[in-house]
């Protein structure tokens, strides 16, 4: 079934011990789109500048995404410059340009509005709740966010966890915004604030699935760990918890019922998205991938993890 | 089959966020024996002072470890203080006396003589090899260092290393012993100094098995992972990667062959006893351990990691 996602189409100058790259395209959405699509139909809302041509657009074309949503406007893209250089698990923000974002008006179009699924990507919590409220009976809602809004903004962030059924974060997100240090209790407190599951996202050691509490002992109520593949080298890191996201999700929004077998295959899937994005700059190695790419690393994730 | 162990049985004073324990009963290879000896037998080599009687011996007899190898000499026993307050994940060290452990020369008896598994626990690598030499003919071996060994004993270690089968150590001494921040290069480096087999140990992450390079792709050369349990407390870590290494080789040495299979399920014992040990302060919980338990744990970290 389609998803829509909502987030961040831009561009980002990256510096990792690797090498540096100037004005890559990326952002949240391309991220989650792009990982996305090689599991369901992916329906972009976004904003660009006059900087988004042709050759940006043959990117999520080459892979079916629907960019119907995505919005031109005069002026410049989103643009963001970070580096990696201390510390590869954490991005060192130099620069953050909101650009043609700033008055962003996120439209769904009418061609969406049969999408089943929404992935409200890294943004400004009241655009994530008006898209929210422009589509109140998708089948699953999932959402991201980070530090800044976790730290500045909490009223509005408070507002749209209650509609989420899955907040996908990092560790230092969830503790931040449990303000808890202990994982498990750092869980809880998270979802006590309304979304039903939380993926929490640990960089190089994987991720967890942690669900609301119901009536005891059910194992399908209890946390779920995917592993991270020890890569040889991680050549940029940028993307890879919103290609993790997109493969997570997009393998969801395929399956017939979201059982919770489902929900740890799609845990997988993130996992293996998210091993993929690091391993070039920019989104160049999802550009590149194959299915069968991707079904090969899954299998190496389940002989990395499993007894037998 | 027997597992002989030379290491350290000690006191210790612990802080944590939980509390404070004054002179509990530790050392690596009182936290080793306690959980190995829930798979099979286990005989210590160690030296302890005036201050070790019957209630400390009590501890190991009611678990059936052999401590004929403990020499008792006058003086004190090894001491160790040390806090968590800052971070659970690395012991502060206050204070640190050798004590009867300066002058220590380890004998095996000759009741130990047919045991076919060595474990070295973390003492100094000079005594390590002096065990090893004594025990030329073992079936495995496997060993356990720390920062200081690595950092100011290099060249008795690379000694030590050349002779073992499996190396344990946990993720900052790999990078350290290797002189690389990159996991997998490092695994590599450090295997190019000996060891078939190294675990890594990363703490509330889990740990990782890397095995020396075969002709390529066989599965079984793969890395593998084990998680640790999501902790809703941890009281003290102290002992956890010695209890996990007692888990990890315990069920080896109980195992008819020694299989890429009898490795996966060896990693996950470890890291069950890793678990346990941090429940309570010191020994405490591995004390009181039944294997019931352990068995019932080692299934909850089977559904925390398999997809089915």
């Amino acid at each position: 079934m389609a998803i829509n996602v909502v987030g961040s189409v831009a561009y980002d100058s990256i510096e990792t011990p690797a090498g540096r790259r100037e004005r890559c395209l990326g952002g949240a959405a391309t991220y989650f789109s792009l990982a996305a699509s090689f599991f369901t139909e992916v329906r972009v809302i976004a904003v660009v500048g006059e900087d988004f041509g042709r050759r940006q657009e043959a990117v999520f074309q080459a892979r079916g995404i629907d960019t119907r949503g995505i919005e031109h406007t005069a002026g410049k893209s989103f643009f963001w410059e970070g580096s990696y250089l201390d510390n590869l698990n954490e991005a060192k923000t130099h620069n953050t340009e909101l650009n043609v974002f700033a008055a962003f008006e996120p439209k769904i179009p009418e061609a969406y509005r049969d999408s089943e699924f929404l992935f409200l990507a890294n943004i400004d919590p009241v655009l994530q709740r008006r898209v929210r409220e422009q589509m109140p009976d998708v089948k699953l809602v999932a959402g991201d966010t980070m530090n800044y809004w976790i730290k500045d903004h909490r009223a509005a962030l408070l507002e749209v966890l209650k509609g989420l059924d899955v907040l996908l974060i990092n560790e230092t997100e969830t503790k931040m915004l449990a303000g808890n240090n202990n994982l498990v209790q750092a869980a809880r407190a998270v979802l006590a604030l309304g979304p039903k599951s939380l993926v929490v996202k640990h960089g190089e050691y994987g991720a967890t699935l942690f669900n609301e509490s119901s009536p005891k002992g059910k194992s399908a109520e209890r946390p779920f760990r995917a592993p991270a593949l020890p890569l040889e080298e991680v050549v940029d890191p940028t993307g890879a918890g919103d290609s993790f996201a997109g493969g997570f999700f997009g393998y969801l929004a395929s399956q017939p019922t979201l059982t919770p077998a489902a929900y740890k295959q799609a845990m997988f899937y993130g996992s293996v998205m998210g091993s993929f994005a690091c391993e070039r700059f920019g989104t160049e190695r999802l550009q590149q991938l194959t299915r069968k790419e991707i079904d090969d690393r899954f299998t190496v994730f389940r002989e990395l993890t499993h007894l037998d």
